[in-house]
């Protein structure tokens, strides 16, 4: 049985946050629960950039009767003008009385001074209830605010002889139903979903999220330094979702020029021969792409992992064994020479899909030092 | 992984109504969402009966977006005018396209009503998802709205050789603090709390609900038939909930003068010596008291357990041993004379508590005919 406490009602604030995972773009997801005298008065979730915070939503509804509540707030309400504004002075209007926040926000524009507001106020302010889960939820949103750069997820699917196909180049399918309809959620909620131009040769592939009721699609993003992409690919033709292709200075012009025709947004990064991937991040997240899911082959997952650019890793597994010595793999490392050099992968953990396992955690490379690019 | 279906947003819906289980009265627990093209864009929760419904809350938040929105909600709309308009008028006004409800309501005003009304006004709707988890959610609600009688939950706390106390009547503590913490969290969500006279004179209780944080006191319910309520008792002088006494014709009119003077409310059930219990119930249901929680001693436990009222049990036991052939049980049955009369328990289940355990099931006897008071 739950007990009454401030979890109790922490926990719900959390559930309203986490079911908007994928829906609040570069905000980060948030619920907040006010409560009076043992009753819940208001709820309310972030549901969509620029609009009303949880805060907001959740006073909305609790109307004067939020006069001696508490407010329960999974991240520390905001103090700045951004879009909307600060939640702390609606907190102080309304006359709450104590305030329960699961963590600090990141963001250099508040960190610790919604909090200072609400106390300079008279508001009781307690921090830290459930903010391990709160930290959690909101990891691409904690290192996008941070650094400027999208929080990046690599999927792969193979065999358990670490396979994402046959040699011949069969891949239909490597893993269950159930971790298909998985990635399809992981879709849902990143904002963008990355391949490199071989997956789109190989598989004309529409990159949108297709799941048992609507979901939200993500921005196609294709890494392709020479511009071979087709002008008849989906990705160009379906306006299912905006497409970004990221190349470099030695693709052809007037190949740019007419995907731009077509509608594709066209980066460059790097004079080549290859796209400067750094670049190409830093890019991402000056186009507000806060999070981006990794669904490509071998070589720019290995390319990606080696500089540092992958935070988190889900690697489904199926319960079969393919072989071929030659059969593609789901990333190329350049190699390290020693095994003392190898990227460590933290908080290892594994879940179950149907008859697949996936395996998930966070390479120890990645980088969290701010590039300079922090949004203001 | 959740994922994007009608269960993921009827979870958070039936999650928000359980949150509020305890502070809704006599009415049930419901929750809303709201969802649109992949985004939440309202969620609700019935706050307090007499308020909003969880579908106007949820609603109000949508807006005008909420025109070809899916409305999640865990209870089958109103289409009758109660203390509150219909919520299905408010549903068909915001021009929903799609009702998912968990589960119909029980209640004869509504009954395949509400659904019927939607469906006429051309919304798609889908019924029975969670249902069971909805249907368990407002147990107490379903036999209340359908028998005028409360729902009665029995909890117990005994050791493992059956006993709530040592012969010396000494009872502190026969528990651990997890478990104690539960029972004050059955008091919050129950209206009443059920006692007889015999521990008002041993312990002299207050019976009210003490966690962490504020919950909510039910009204205290002493089964007293010769009127022996001690005036000076924190149940008759704290003023901290409102108290009941039920008593008989053969009690001390004067007695129940000077208590009614103190602020009780005395109701006479039968012509005594004993209440009549199953009257007594009645009479709850007409004050509007849905649900008591029954922390008796074995008299009156028994009582109710053989008169077929009680439709719940708590039995919380600790991994001690106390001995002592009079010591007292948690209840006294008359005592059948074969096996094959034995009251089944049904869903037997078992939960932990600390060092605890507390089994909990449905006895077979309990009674599920409306007994003739329905409410209107």
């Amino acid at each position: 049985m739950d007990i009454l406490n401030d979890e109790f009602y922490m926990d719900l604030a959390l559930n309203l946050a986490s079911k908007a995972l994928g829906q609040t773009s570069v905000n980060p997801v948030v619920g907040c629960v006010v409560v009076k005298d043992g009753r819940i008065i208001g709820v309310g979730t972030h549901l969509k950039r620029g609009t009303g915070h949880a805060e907001v939503h959740a006073l909305n509804m609790a109307g004067e009767e939020a006069e001696g509540a508490t407010v329960y707030v999974t991240l520390e309400p905001c103090s700045h003008f951004g879009k909307t504004p600060p939640c702390c002075e609606r907190i102080i209007a309304a006359k709450a009385a104590r305030v329960v926040v699961a963590c600090t926000d990141p963001n250099p524009l508040v960190a610790g001074r919604g909090l200072a507001r609400l106390r300079e106020a008279g508001i009781e302010v307690k921090v830290g209830v459930l903010g391990e889960r709160s930290m959690k939820l909101n990891e691409a949103f904690n290192k996008f605010i941070t650094t400027g750069l999208p929080f990046v997820t690599l999927k792969s699917a193979s065999t358990l002889d670490g396979k994402i196909a046959a040699k011949t180049g069969d891949s239909r399918w490597v893993t269950s139903p159930a971790s298909r309809e998985a990635v399809h959620m992981l879709r849902h909620r990143h904002m963008g979903i990355m391949v490199g131009i071989g997956t789109v040769l190989a598989d004309d592939p529409s990159l949108t999220t297709r799941l048992p009721v609507p979901g939200i699609h993500p921005v196609r993003i294709v890494v392709d330094s020479a511009l071979r992409m087709p002008l008849g690919a989906k990705l160009v033709q379906d306006q299912a979702a905006p497409t970004v292709i990221v190349t470099t200075e030695s693709s052809d012009a007037s190949q740019r020029e007419a995907l731009e025709a077509a509608g594709v947004k066209v980066v460059v990064c790097g004079a080549g021969p290859k796209v400067d991937l750094t670049q190409a991040m830093k890019r991402l997240g000056e186009l507000e792409i806060g999070s981006v899911l990794l669904e490509a082959g071998g070589t720019l997952s290995g390319a990606m992992l080696d500089a540092g650019l992958v935070d988190k890793m889900l690697l489904f597994i199926a319960p079969k064994l393919i072989g071929g010595a030659n059969a593609p793999v789901p990333f190329q490392l350049h190699g390290f020479d020693k095994m003392s050099e190898a990227i460590e992968i933290e908080e290892l953990d594994v879940q179950r899909y149907g008859s697949d396992i996936c395996l998930s955690g966070y390479p120890a490379n990645r980088r969290r030092i701010p590039l300079g690019n922090r949004l203001t």
